[in-house]
């Protein structure tokens, strides 16, 4: 174990983790995964709050292992029905209350920005298991770690993303986790109506990666080093009609792998369902299981960092100067109104610092 | 460690606490609230069922943490929707069950008088975790032992106590607490419709305090050195205007604050809701936060003094001779008709031993 | 601890075990009974999954107690409702992920032969907790226990069964369990409409065992050894009046016991109802609720052997060649389409391999 500490307190974001912190986290939990036993004790006596607003059985289930078997203990809520969690009491006062309870809490919300508006209140660090569609950096921390682990630093790379590219949280986290790194081709593999947004486009290109959008799975498999593949909701179409035709297009079977490299590592944040024929499990570049297991121990590795140093709170920044309020419905300051807006400046515009959306 | 045992087997009711019982909890969670690292395998090898058929999330979880803390395990269920638990078996056989896994099982339940009725039944103490709107002793050990942390011994203070004193259990029980002091006077505030209970009122006074009945929050505030605040429920009043109109009185907020001594504590039960405004949370005097972390350490004092004698079976008392049967349709008895009616006598009067009610 | 390893690397069906497993499993729950301290930590580091898709809150709790007393750790999930599991992902990935996190996986399902389907894909052993009303091992390997703790091995012994002998999957369970003894008597004590399979019947006296049918619980009691009680539905009668008038015949009472052996022992998997009057509780010749502790133990041998030894992985057996295709609509493959078709032949029969239904 390295004896220096993170830079941050809490992780909400990602894009929080300096290149130092993502390092430190990457070379521990390959430390960890190569050496379980070294850590069976690394965090006995501390006990962890999973606040789980929303199902995730997946995500729960690999944070909960992660601080088991670093020897820590695990209290918590799953269910959403539980309504005496919230019955009128406010996120801030669930959180100061578990907080106090615990070394380390793990929220999962609904509403965006929740994870932040957490950490205005928690005694102990917080860590973004979700907070509705806006982020998952633990899921992009799995990603990025599977990608060194079996592939080395992304540098020269080419690396396919393909399915719903619009609406995909973890495709957009993982474009703005690859715009550290460049030399890379990147592409983009989707329908016209499912194409990646322009900002998660530009962070790539700014990053020093090439980028190219196309709709033909097939033709681009033999040149990846790397598949990342989502899913595709039937609700994201027209028609049902139209869904199946296009889902065909973008479903992996074994039939297409066959031209592939035979180094390439296909992964998927899970679960998947049609978007990959079970033949395709048995495949060994189908890495997907595997992702998932590092999953555990990219977390074992935050977890322990987080906990091993003493909490500093973080105050609410000062609020931006004006009349700004966020108008986003699902961000979290329209359910629990006592949050001090915070906002922030860039190229001219305002953003919201809870859900990142546009104000004004 | 001391080597003294607690006078009970089990914890149904916080009067059965000897003051030497509640002396040793009292100095034993002050103990494990310095020097937590003394205690972590205290209970390292035991096991606590929690058996919560009603949902209470905090309360499950402070348990929790507290059985964790002292390097215990715990298993349970949560949910009252989980009818697989009580479907058709009684709670004298899910008792026995249980209580054959764990060295100490942890009740919640909707009748009142359960817990005692649990007792009758297992093979390892029982602690009361709220049994209806009866009781709930391991609140009223928080309250007490927030109050002796951070003031002292209750004697010659100004305490009030605020909101529904009607229907508030943890009100009645930290009165009844409160009776074995001398030399208070209680300020009761609240509305002439929600003021507290005679019997109470007579067990305050019994003990040698002095009681003043108000309905002005303001005008008492600067005199107290305790403030107990509680909800008050819209249900309760007689129309939603008559509710705004009280509800403001009754409501704390900075302004009022302004007024009040220095070295006030404010309490809560918690959650709360409407009657303390946000802006409170940050006035140190604000200590409700803190109260129910110092809920997990006397849980920790309890569990460990529980867990730490050979248990030796509470059989059921001999019922009263008569014809008498409790007639309280929340009463346990009223759900499990197997269980043997349990009396006691006091004053001329007859009592069901389980949940209280005045029979005949 | 011996240094045998078990010959299964699983525990989908009793009938698995050789008579050296079970004697290994039955003796080291011996020890650890008598010697708990000794195996504090023998899981300690290890992880268990519960996977139960249908609740079973008694079966849960036993398990977890179980590992947890053994110094391992649990995760898992419970609930049925809980769609996030199994929403639109296969159970093949699940088991594929979770076992990624864990050491031993105890799977509980509503369809019949998924805990076989499970261990295809699992990379730790499985432990079949129910599939369906198919088999359920571990009731088997506590009620074989149990007779063996209070009796010694059945041989020359009278065991009454009672009850729905038709439906009573543990009953079937036990009857193959003693056909592995000889020299007993057995007596089937249930309604003409509810007696045991002939299947059944055959097993126990291929063993070696005499067999007498009777609807008659008074007069067999006298002669009893053992005496399983098993519970009766009442959506099995023709009529509500039928049930009452048959549910009395075989509803065990103080006045019926009066004439039993002082050394019988009374059995019963529980969750009981009626088919017992509380008074017999108390009568020690009742020992159903120490066998639910008993459980605790052999499960904690289980769990200790499996996950003491390298886990083999166990390939999808060649499917029997011929177009065959299990139309049980509540066998596995109903529900999970992508497995391989499994069957076993016997005495010119085709059998489905994961739910034993004849095909064809």
């Amino acid at each position: 174990m390295d004896n220096k500490h993170l830079s941050v307190n809490n992780l909400i974001d990602f894009n929080q983790l300096s290149a130092e912190d993502w390092n430190m986290l990457c070379s521990l939990a390959g430390d960890i995964y190569k050496s379980p036993g070294d850590y069976a004790d690394a965090c006995r006596g501390k006990l962890m709050g999973t606040l789980f607003y929303e199902p995730s059985t997946r995500t729960q289930l690999s944070f909960q292992a992660a601080m088991l078997r670093l020897g820590g203990q695990v209290i918590g809520f799953s269910d959403p029905a539980r309504s005496s969690v919230s019955k009128g009491e406010s996120l801030a006062d669930t959180i100061r209350i578990v907080s106090g309870y615990c070394d380390v809490v793990v929220t999962r919300t609904a509403f965006e920005g929740s994870a932040l508006a957490a950490s205005l209140y928690s005694g102990c660090p917080v860590i973004n298991a979700g907070d509705g569609g806006h982020l998952h950096p633990t899921q992009t921390l799995t990603d990025l770690f599977t990608i060194h682990n079996l592939k080395g630093e992304p540098s020269g790379m080419s690396i396919g993303m393909c399915g719903d590219l619009l609406n995909g949280r973890t495709v957009h986290s993982l474009a703005g986790a690859l715009s550290r790194y460049h030399g890379n081709t990147v592409y983009l593999i989707s329908t016209p109506e499912l194409r990646i947004p322009l900002w998660c486009q530009k962070m790539l290109v700014s990053g020093g990666n090439r980028v190219i959008e196309t709709d033909d799975l097939e033709e681009c498999l033999p040149i990846l080093d790397v598949l990342y593949m989502t899913r595709i909701q039937k609700e994201r179409f027209s028609s049902e009609e139209e869904y199946r035709r296009q889902a065909h297009v973008f479903r992996l079977d074994s039939d297409k792998l066959s031209s592939a490299k035979k180094d390439l590592i296909i992964m998927h944040p899970l679960p998947k369902v049609d978007e990959i024929t079970p033949d395709v499990d048995n495949d060994r570049r189908a890495v997907y299981f595997y992702q998932a297991r590092l999953g555990m121990f990219i977390r074992m590795a935050l977890i322990l960092k987080l906990t091993e140093k003493p909490y500093v709170p973080s105050p609410a920044k000062k609020a931006f100067s004006g009349t700004h309020r966020c108008k986003n419905p699902k961000c979290v300051v329209a359910s629990e109104p006592y949050l001090p807006p915070m906002y922030r400046n860039e190229r001219d515009e305002t953003y919201c610092a809870y859900c990142d959306h546009r104000i004004g």
